[in-house]
């Protein structure tokens, strides 16, 4: 059986997971919308660490001030209850219809502007509620139609808004930072900022890109075929994996939000063995929350929920061990010697090797044994049954 | 009927897309390669204005200095003969087996420094047949299992071969730009910087970032399921469109690199409007050669592979008028200015409004009819009609 | 400009196309659902011919019997007013939270029979609309996890389902045939019959499969990467090819229901060359409705879905024009003959040759010079370049 | 550790698989094709009872008869010495020029004719090794372009060719089933029968078809997006699973033919549950080789194809070990029970119900609280999740 979580694993949940209420684009609610109370009780008994939630999860949208303190001196108790903390806060700029051609980048600059009023509202809400990461998803930043969207003129926009963002977490000085969702499609047929890469790209060219990051998601990634681990791993390489939306996803089609592990289970494996272990040869290390960004599937009643939420935590933490056993197994490290994957981290250059020197290196080309080099094998697929049989919990 | 290309349409070809000898995974070669004067001198014929190649494509692997020399002597004269130019070469780095872990990110060290001098080398004879630019695509630059690659490495290495070779670049003073070309797979199961986002996003890392940029093709972009006219847009809109590669993909699956516009063509057409017309509201704009990097067909012959060159080209011509006709309509400027195309180039923030100049126009937010707001209908289907009908030739 | 549909365009659109409130699985509805009377006037206006609905549509779900007659009394004089005809009826058995696992094959088997209840009260309606075609989308007969169905037990429900549905129409001697709608996923992980070859082979197992086809959409089978107009060939082929939905989608994603032609319109036209103009070497042949099952995109209002509406019967006319002339072509028609497309038609075995015969044939097998036969060029690059220049109207 | 192989585990192989010198489209050769010979000897070490093979793979295209005994003769000899039995052939019919427009359904009636004699003599070779399948990959029975096939056509010559081998090992009285091998895509655009359900499909029209059936490949229905198991089952449901081809695929790419388990391994855990235990309701059960079509990767050196040969061995044997425990666990059992899985098998109709009794059933339709049944919660994903656990070896 598995271990019950523990603060150490740091798991986090979104309040919107377990409380989706199962609607979807060819169906009615199934369920009815959990109240948040109710929800951070629930997951802190599972033994979730942490929530999350977008403002009109929380506080339904149209909200009156009354209402919306009543409502979040409600929720602030029952953090205090658990001990459950907000670790990042995120807000809904996707299903009202206002933003139905996007916030910071829809051709209605009145739904620019208001966009970008709700985002700093709820940057005063997430600083006043101690989170540390603000996270972004501009799921309706896009189109459907080339003609119909300025691209040069929706990346001005949408640079504009988040260092706008930033310039106010700054001039607050509130300890957050700000986490882009990058995502493919679905809601929009072409969502801006499609990948990890893309949004990295984006944040380089901010003012206060600094405080800006990412927050990757595993289905979001794997939409667009991508390996999520590849992802992460350049983000992390980038100094700019913030947060991370942990879930599942089966092959490319609509965006499914599964249990995490429930989709691609050894690319799954890769990307714990990669947040808890670190890259084989060292380097940049994420120390953020395991959070679950996933939905409770449309069959399930209340029980199935929360069943649910407890096996994204159980998949995880029984991940974690078995890539423990992996790193730790003296024959993988002697795949991994035999693959080359430790010396990768060797420069190509020797050091202090300047260009003239290298192109009068023989060594390096006029004297190398092309077919003899052509000829090693590396082993990979070996190194991978390894990977697989510690997955399955099969060495030792 | 279609109008003869002419210089001013810029059209360039790869010698390994017409001199290709049809062999694929599953079968042998179905037509010899083609020698390269041959094709300089068809291409030529045809309208083509430029060539490109891979060292390899012009000068076989493994020939002596002396058959290098009478081979390039031949090419030259070529050159000469029809006035085509080289305005890019490129380096094979993906098909010999010592490239077959990758070069800049082999996991072996030799074939690290092998690649370097293979691309060094190439970089002289680019520059002395005045070349423009040079393209690196890192076609065996991944893997098929995770633990097979130090991902924090890789990047190391990825970053350090680029960078060097935009030092010698300077150092020799050539009029060379870098242009990486992304992929997301195929020929390695995830292939390293596998879209034009994540290219951009190592490219900003580099200390001679100024002369590197991207090469993206239409079809690797597709191969993700995503937009190539997205992504070059925003490689434009950060100074980094330096090249691209025309062709032809149906939906997600193998490379296959058919003629341009044989594929989505309602997606070609936005390209070629974007790259003729530039951004509805302005901005850096793309005035490179036009290059086609396909395959003709394994089921052609040699006079299918001319009649496949020319339709690259026929094709390009007929988006190239009918997007500027799209432009030139009035309706359909109207039909841009109802959905609010032209109008998302101006700031969201007004000009010299601060944070708190903004937070205190009620207009922006408390005063804001959402329900008003959010029954505005963009057009954006309308808008879609008329690009098709002018794709087709249907109006006027 | 394009020309105005004629009832000899046999144009239909489902109810639930125009009337759509553009609710979607991340935003609430952008416009309100239309009423069916408004709607079949308004479509009549366009120029369409038919309309087609699930029960729900018209009469929604739970409407006690007073209720129901009273709308179907307005709907039917709505028909009659603008001589608009129901071509085909289906029914929703997937939007209620009971279908959550399904209708036919759900796990439930009060479902099952409530489903089965449901349909059969439909198929009376339907026939007493005087429809031809009775739809069923098992939109929600499928499964997120493989443990979660019996497979072998949920083809033996659907067959059931769909047998008895037909049986019943053979006994009430209506004139309805049954058409079933594949897709491979979405609402679902994986549904039941995912393509256009898996529903042939299921119906091929009925007791009463002479009266169920396909109703095949443009959409779904290229949700699985698949040829739509090979799809339909096949269909047509095994007569099976009782209905169409054409609409739109771009590469492997959700569900776009875009306007047909605004998704892959060199694939489009295919189609339309296919079902006006038949196979090249003649065949089995498609007379049924031109039926538009699309969504108007949420970016729209009112005006954006009649001209979405609009849109569908324009493409589909200037494609019918094109495909008209490409076959007239006498340079398609030498390229047909080129590339060897009229050949096919012929036997592989002689008029009455036995296998000992044609064991017995030196020419076919011994005599054969293989690299000369394998060096005959097709020209199907040629041909498919005449197929888009005529698409684009640029030939004559 | 994994368990040895045994005869009891049926295992085959391919000698295309570890015979495969690595040659793919953007590389040469990375290793040298093995002797069958040696190739036969390796894998009865390994533990694999089976092989299979390509005419051209033990005979190379051309050899002339006496060449053609002597490596019959060896091959033999091998099988004999190892007791390893060939339990099905295949012929080539997608490697030389001749066939690069496919063979049964070429445009060049010549190549039909070719390609159905180099399988009858292929036939005879099948049956005087005593195999009892005979493969048909069409792998180029396809097309890039739509207009390039008549597609009536090539449906009638894909039926002729087949039902006319069928007829063939009729006559001959061989004690041989033909196995139709679907695929989506590559090397073709899109290649004719592209899934499980569009072969049966065909098959239902053959004269013949009682001895034609499947050999679905893991990939190639993956290829598609479409889940294996799910193809296989309404394969047996239709009895029509005569062969598997298990090898390993990650999302929609090109065919990368990975060691079985290496790609989705939750799927992979599901497809042996069902081949080793049946429907969880009975039914049609898959008795034939557990057969792996594979390539070991370009990367690796001979020990490396040794090393994946056994790897296909050793997961398929765990998952085979996990299946079991997973069916046997009384938790499992229960919520089977509680997700209604096993209910499924109970008909939708009562024993002897006619459809007057259903329709006059009120408690099947008039009285159900439609409420109370759509709020069951099935369970799906506790379920799913003992299934995780039980493949990751976590529970007992």
């Amino acid at each position: 059986m598995v271990r019950k979580p523990t603060p150490e694993d740091k798991f986090s949940f979104g309040l919107w997971t377990v409380g989706w209420n199962a609607q979807d684009t060819f169906g009615s609610a199934t369920r009815p919308w959990l109240d948040p109370v109710r929800s951070v009780h629930e997951l802190a008994e599972l033994g979730a660490s942490h929530v999350t939630f977008h403002d009109d999860d929380v506080v339904p949208f149209g909200s009156d001030d009354t209402e919306r303190e009543r409502i979040l001196d409600a929720f602030r108790k029952a953090l205090s209850d658990t001990g459950v903390t907000v670790e990042m806060v995120t807000t809904n700029t996707f299903s009202h219809p206002i933003f139905k051609d996007g916030a910071f980048t829809s051709n209605d600059r009145r739904v620019r502007r208001y966009a970008l009023r709700k985002i700093l509202r709820n940057v005063d809400l997430a600083a006043s509620l101690d989170a540390s990461t603000f996270v972004m998803w501009g799921g309706r930043e896009g189109y459907e139609y080339d003609s119909a969207k300025d691209l040069k003129a929706a990346h001005d926009r949408y640079a504009e808004g988040i260092d706008t963002v930033a310039a106010y977490i700054k001039e607050k000085g509130y300890g957050l930072r700000i986490a882009l969702e990058p995502k493919p499609n679905e809601p929009r047929g072409d969502i801006l900022l499609p990948t990890i890469g893309h949004a990295i790209a984006l944040i380089d060219t901010l003012e206060n890109g600094d405080i800006v990051g990412l927050n990757p998601e595993v289905g979001h990634e794997q939409m667009a075929g991508l390996n999520y681990t590849y992802g992460i791993a350049q983000a992390l390489w980038a100094n700019k994996l913030f947060h991370i939306d942990l879930n599942g996803q089966k092959s490319i089609k609509y965006d499914q939000d599964l249990v995490f592990g429930h989709g691609e289970l050894f690319s799954a494996f890769a990307t714990v063995d990669l947040i808890e272990n670190g890259f084989p040869g060292g380097g940049p290390t994420y120390d953020g929350p395991r959070h679950f960004d996933y939905k409770p599937s449309r069959t399930e009643d209340e029980q199935g929920v929360w069943d649910s939420a407890a096996a994204n935590m159980a998949t995880y933490i029984l991940l974690k061990e078995r890539a423990a056993a992996f790193r730790a197994d003296p024959e993988v490290q002697a795949a991994l010697e035999t693959a080359g994957v430790l010396s990768l981290s060797q420069p190509t250059l020797n050091e202090g090797e300047s260009i003239a020197d290298f192109l009068a290196d023989t060594s390096a080309y006029e004297d190398v044994d092309v077919d003899a080099v052509g000829a090693r094998g590396f082993g990979f697929v070996k190194l991978n049954q390894l990977a697989l049989e510690h997955l399955l919990g099969a060495r030792g």
